[in-house]
């Protein structure tokens, strides 16, 4: 076991060399990188969906699809006429940033905000930097409360943190002011957006906050 | 690259012989086991909860559970009087044979249906064999339809899908017969129920396969 951990750790490094490229290159092509995390159907795409439309006439968007199998994902963003790369990691349950610096070489220079959707899954994506400025952890109310309790690598390396599904409310055992204090818990200070990607509740100030964080990063940077 | 492929398959390899070590252990020790598989937030834990009510004077049940983080699983199921061991992984996105092996060594004996309640995870838990004679996979209706086709290789080693939170359909975008249709399209002949944990339904049907699957494997065995 003390060989793979040895050899995990050389791999890891140099996946944050290439994550620190990533993000160079990012900045000099003025691309705001936003890593997206959750559960398998938690709604990512849909968020993104709703989250292109809001973004129209505002800034230009691109995205990196990353799954297990499939490009039903990349699909759903190409009909919206968003450059978008798809990334099949056949059986990987993690983007790397090697894939994303393959998937960057393949999207057009004249993006402002580039959205990289991870795999599904809520532990293996905490450990890869992929060079994004922020990362985002969406969750989602039928999951339950105490994702970031059972989770707290992944919500804690976010920047913010969506709750997803709030139409739902109503109709499922979650008490959303319990989730908020959870992701507080893990993740002191997290910013908490409630949003509907189905009914498009919570987008705008979830869009907002994308746009500032874009210029703060370009300011921060000048 | 190809080294750490090379130890992976060996750890695998080992894996596979300590789950040939946990199925045997149990066949002496008269256990049915059934692993539980699905993203996080599918409703795993309220599944078994309903579960081992509905098997109350029919077996004896025993539960291992696995969680990145925290008892909470553990202390939901012990509140119900069933034995049940937590293991907490500490950031392993999968549970491993020799962790069950483990905690197979502090169950008691007077046990008919052992659960094994995997990490929430769609990906990394579908290569480690853990000695269980049935998988299952659960799955549920706010994830959307796609998880068999997004992430095959976890259904296609299912002997059964339930399909849970369907008192959710109402309000949901959620097409079960299509949902279906991708379990079989990814595993042809795939057993597939509906349940809801929250309200019950569905539950006795599934009760009554999981009893029907532990005498089938005990009669094999005579």
């Amino acid at each position: 076991m003390r060989e793979l951990i040895t050899i995990e750790q050389k791999v890891l490094k140099k996946n944050g060399d290439i994550a620190a490229d990533n993000q160079r290159e990012l900045n000099r092509r003025g691309m705001f990188g936003v890593g997206l995390l959750s559960a398998p159907g938690s709604g990512k795409t849909a968020l993104l969906e709703r989250t292109l439309a809001a973004l129209a006439g505002r800034a230009r968007a691109g995205v990196i699809e990353g799954d297990v199998q499939t490009d039903r994902d990349a699909r759903r963003i190409a009909a919206l006429d968003v450059p978008v790369v798809q990334i099949v990691t056949n059986g990987t349950c993690h983007l790397e940033a090697r894939m994303v610096q393959e998937a960057l070489s393949r999207l057009p220079d004249d993006i402002d905000l580039l959205f990289i959707e991870n795999v599904g899954n809520l532990v293996c994506p905490a450990s890869y930097a992929l060079g994004e400025h922020r990362r985002v952890v969406v969750t989602s109310t039928p999951e339950g409360e105490d994702k970031p309790l059972k989770y707290p690598a992944v919500f804690r390396g976010a920047d913010a943190v969506v709750i997803n599904k709030i139409d739902l409310l109503p109709h499922v055992p979650y008490d959303i002011d319990q989730a908020r204090a959870f992701a507080l818990q893990v993740h002191p200070a997290v910013l908490v957006f409630e949003t509907s990607a189905l009914t498009g509740a919570g987008i705008a100030a979830w869009v907002d906050w994308l746009l500032a964080e874009k210029r703060r990063s370009a300011d921060a940077r000048q």
